[in-house]
């Protein structure tokens, strides 16, 4: 297995990347409860023999909580900033409100196996029960991995979920990230937190402090555009490929100069799945208006959402695991007011900048199928580029 | 009036703003066919009293093109980036994907009175005519301006569309943008635009080179977010009222580090409108998907999308004036494939980049009501900064 | 002025028109609290003289509650089945789920004005604040009004909201119903209610028991499509005009079958506003699925909702009428759970079905500009068809 | 196997169901170019052995032409009228507003079994592409089937899709409708058709006369709300079970009256899905506009969209097989005006109501899983209800 634990994050690079503060690990896992599992699959090297490999690619859960996720189901929203992909679950989160499953994510063929496995998982749990919504984002993975040979299989679930933990976990090339390209790079898994106090604090409730946690898995982006905390990377590194200035046809979309398509148009230029977590004790409305800031931090990461990119949010507030309370208060239910939203929705901006961005830096050349091959970004360039722009720097730190 | 003619766009910076070349004005007229018109009213100054002033406001007008737009109504689409505002006819350009009625700018209180001014304009012009939908933006200048007094009358309006022109146009404190906020500093009218060549033009034929461009009443977000091309000034220059470090009451939605809410919570805190125009034939669900995108132009700007910013998105293509054409091919529309799509989403995004921060650097000092005073950006101060960050040049430029 | 309560109800001609019981009054006004006014503005005869008339045209105001709507804003949701329209203040109460506002309705072209008389109204009662979402609703009454005219004034406004009550109110010609055309026949005001009990109330609590009310402005369908609780009244009755079955021109749409347009395409064939109330603790979210059920209880009447029939409903729940309670439960708001829904829905259905047959039912003959006359529905015809169709009673009432 | 050929449809029963002339077959099949296939599987008796059975389940295939449809997909739209439920492809379908995979319908367990075969199918029809997306649609069948043993294995998914067929096919109990319950009786498959002919057959081009085609399946509703084309049959005819009328127990979402809730609140009341099939030359935007009257259609029948049924409608056209002419033509693309609409949402509507009125009436009563029984309406007692209502009848046929 690949470690990547020797690469930077963006923090240690000197980005603040926003306003903020970060919380504890830096991680969607600071939001009290949340954990987050990986399985990560590399077999075989060399051409692609369909059903056969090379394999990269893996599966990652992310679990609201540590109880029964079905029984104790938590608010949540849906929102999907381009539709081209294959998420399930969307309809019925949208509709209710509620996710009742852990979050998956993998390799887009493989999207509909992993469900099916789910429902295994859900059915042992559940006896009885005969209808569920699992939710399973996705990416495609296929430049690198066997993607038609769908190579994951059901121990390679359950063990992403058992394992799931509250601790750091690795970024870059790990779970469903193995087999992901992140604006020309090698991509994969990232994550980041903000901590937000709101007006409710000012009596000695503990209430009042609440954290954003996202978690991405990149696999989007033209490396052009790439930016480091605002700082436009992509204009000064580009990958191996890329370089080649008079016939820049690795352009997504084509060369809009020029006025080319692109080398290989069916290669599909990626996507970008994108869970926030919060334990603010939020309604499936105020969510989505959440859930559609993610927007704005891919922007600031240079993002455009190309074409076939199929970029979803998926965001959950643990903050109660039963929505109606018992008792007296049956008819109770927890809720910030809309006045207190604004920190939240920069904590979201921040945060998902800050993810797409360590999913990158922390991400180790790939070869795979065919000897296709990701480089990871090289950080001694990268730094040359941050030394001309300190002026990244928060003032007061 | 006043003349905002001496102050820097962003090009006269130095600033790239993106990788797709600029138009020739690099303004939204450069999509043949559309003109910009304003209405700038100032009158009075010192305390306010309801109906009297002091007045800081007034109209813009988008044009499609110069024909009778009721007659020659043009392909369109609307985006809600966040829906606290009053913008008039977005239900109707959801529903039909199209535009019938000159698109007006304006104060958010004089919305409905210059929609009725409207109306009288529609309704002379097609008389027989008993359905219209028009189409009109706002923001709230209600930190400068009588806003409750509504001082605009039928000939603003008239004026406004009447006087509309495909030339070059002040920005800034302009029109509907008199009144307004840009991140903590004067803001207002700002434009830019954006040239792209998709595959379709190896042939001979020109249809194949289009031109995005965008206009934006900018009225929104926090001074310690503004960023110029991804550089984070706003972490270094903030306007009078805000470098009380010890007190920092001037944040948006309240201090997310103290959790103390902000000073004046009776202040909206803005909004923003963005006209998306291009010449590339489009269907109504592909200029959904080119609005889409800008939340992205508004994140890389430091954008945030408040809580109470009135963030809407309206596009629309003059690429055909009537949808059905005559004769032979009365089945027949024009329309470019999807593939093509991604560099106009490129192109949406850097020009809004772009409008937002022309719009903040042409702004001068305005006072307005009660002696509220929004102060134009230091120009040396910016440069300063950006001094210590030459990486966001292009490279090969 | 016209009277209309001679006229019967549905219930009056023995129509169950569902399985749920209904309120005391029938009316969207048993939801406690509730209440409606109208102006009605009746004046002059003849020739169609454009700002002299004649006029048939009216207001009608729907209050939450008597509180200041403002302050004491409530739970909502809007749902646009065919957004052929102008309705004011959708997206707004789409992103916040509140109204702070009467609901007025209104004549197509005066929507505009109407709403600004209701800024000055808001102004007036709520001094110092500097934005409002006002909420106008409107059909097009061209057919009888002198529309362009636009002959509504301030009075007429502050009246209908002013003189709102909680009793019994005319249905039909009446309000903004005055000009207005129902599935051929004359159209306008109708009104219904429906009343269920939840699972929460086997305790002694009387919150298990909430009314569902349903006023709506008809002006929309086709004759041949009408159905009183079901039977088909349309393949039997039609208004004059419509029964040259040799030349059926007056197809909404154009004739299916001979593939003909309609003889005058400039007539817009209407539109219909629903209002759902109800005091029920219900989410945005919850409002905002009782909103969808309108389209079924419209098909129920034999609506299809044509191309140019803008369909609007605003939901709300007057439940509560502060978001979050003060003191130690600040962070606790009411809510069902989304188990209960389903009578609800039911109720929802049942009393839009109920209220636009009451619309026809109750609507006298109007003649309007240029001799242009709605025929109230013959009421014997009615019976003869009814008749037939005994199988539409409960069996066991 | 179940034969059902011997029971009626609503034709047979004199129900004319609307205004518009049917198709040949008054089946999805008569839109030119569709075809339709069933794998019907009933294995087992007695008690419920998950994994073993018995099993009442099957797969439903709709393809939208004879061609390979990855090759050349078809316009489309998706709506959703209550979200609780699974089905697989919407947001894609959404953004793109293409169809690229057969239409797959089936158990709702069974969902992502089913498509992880499609992609196999898919795969193997698209040798070296690495994306899909597959759309399949579910209903929950666990009243009478083994559902969580998902007995549907690869051949069930190729013989649907490989023995689709133009002609006539079986309703009620066959493919996907084996273990569904319509209305509290025996539900299942049905189909309907309408012919609408447009202004624009004016010439001789035969363009302008269209066919609308719905194909249900039908898992919703509540035998007191059924109507059929209109008559509250619900109100006299109810199913055993539910004929105790001191305790109505089976209500869905709870007894309104009393107040009390279900007896078996784990048991889904259902779902149904809609396909809409046409050859008329639609955009996306216009498909959708079609696909939100089948809840016009569905109101009709007596649906009320209960909480938890998931009521899913996909729309496609046909009209053209590639959307980007080759040649001179390269820009253009088919599309009738949205004038046009007014009697193609009238087809929806009427075949919509009627498909699913097809689907209960040709149903013959199965018994599953623990002797678990959804009796066949009784054909002779919905023939007594009719007789008093021959209001139903067109006046002039």
């Amino acid at each position: 297995m690949i470690s990547n634990n020797k690469r930077p994050r963006s923090k240690d690079l000197g980005l603040d990347m926003g306003i903020l503060p970060k919380g504890k690990l830096n991680s969607i896992t600071d939001v009290p409860g949340v954990k987050v599992g990986h399985s990560t699959i590399i077999e075989g090297d060399g051409e692609l023999n369909i059903g056969k490999g090379p394999v990269r690619t893996g599966v990652t859960a992310i679990l609201p909580h540590d109880k029964n996720i079905y029984e104790n189901n938590v608010t949540a929203a849906a929102h999907v900033i381009n539709g081209y992909g294959k998420t399930v679950g969307i309809p019925q989160i949208k509709e209710l409100g509620r996710i009742e499953s852990p979050i998956l994510l993998t390799s887009t063929l493989s999207t509909w196996k992993v469900t099916n496995y789910l429902i295994d998982y859900l059915s042992e749990k559940n006896p009885g029960v005969r209808s569920f919504n699992p939710v399973v984002g996705e990416c495609n993975d296929g430049f690198l991995n066997d993607i038609v040979g769908r190579h994951i299989n059901k121990s390679h679930v359950i063990n992403a979920i058992d394992h799931a933990s509250e601790n750091e976990f690795s970024e870059g090339v790990v779970g469903a990230g193995v087999g992901m390209t992140g604006f020309g790079w090698k991509g994969g898994i990232g994550t980041s937190s903000r901590l937000i106090k709101t007006q409710y604090d000012s009596d000695t409730s503990s209430k009042g402090e609440f954290t954003i946690g996202c978690l991405t898995l990149t696999n989007t982006g033209d490396a052009r555009d790439l930016r480091f905390d605002g700082i436009p990377i992509g204009r000064h590194i580009l990958p191996p490929g890329y370089e080649d200035e008079e016939n820049p046809s690795n352009w997504i979309g084509g060369d809009p100069i020029k006025g080319t398509f692109q080398k290989d148009s069916k290669e599909p230029p990626g996507s970008i799945m994108i869970v926030i977590a919060t334990d603010a004790p939020l309604s499936s409305r105020q969510l989505n208006r959440l859930a559609k800031r993610v927007g704005m931090g891919l922007g600031l990461a240079g993002g455009i959402a190309s074409h076939s990119s199929g970029d979803f949010v998926i965001a959950f507030s643990n903050s109660e695991y039963n929505k109606i309370e018992s008792g007296d208060d049956k008819y109770k239910v927890n809720q910030l007011s809309d006045d207190n939203l604004s920190n939240l929705f920069r904590g979201v901006v921040e945060s998902t900048n800050e993810a797409i961005i360590n999913s990158i830096l922390r991400a180790e050349t790939v070869k795979g199928i065919n000897g296709n091959t990701r480089h990871a970004i090289p950080i001694d360039k990268v730094m040359a580029v941050l030394e001309q722009s300190r002026a990244t720097k928060n003032k007061d730190k």
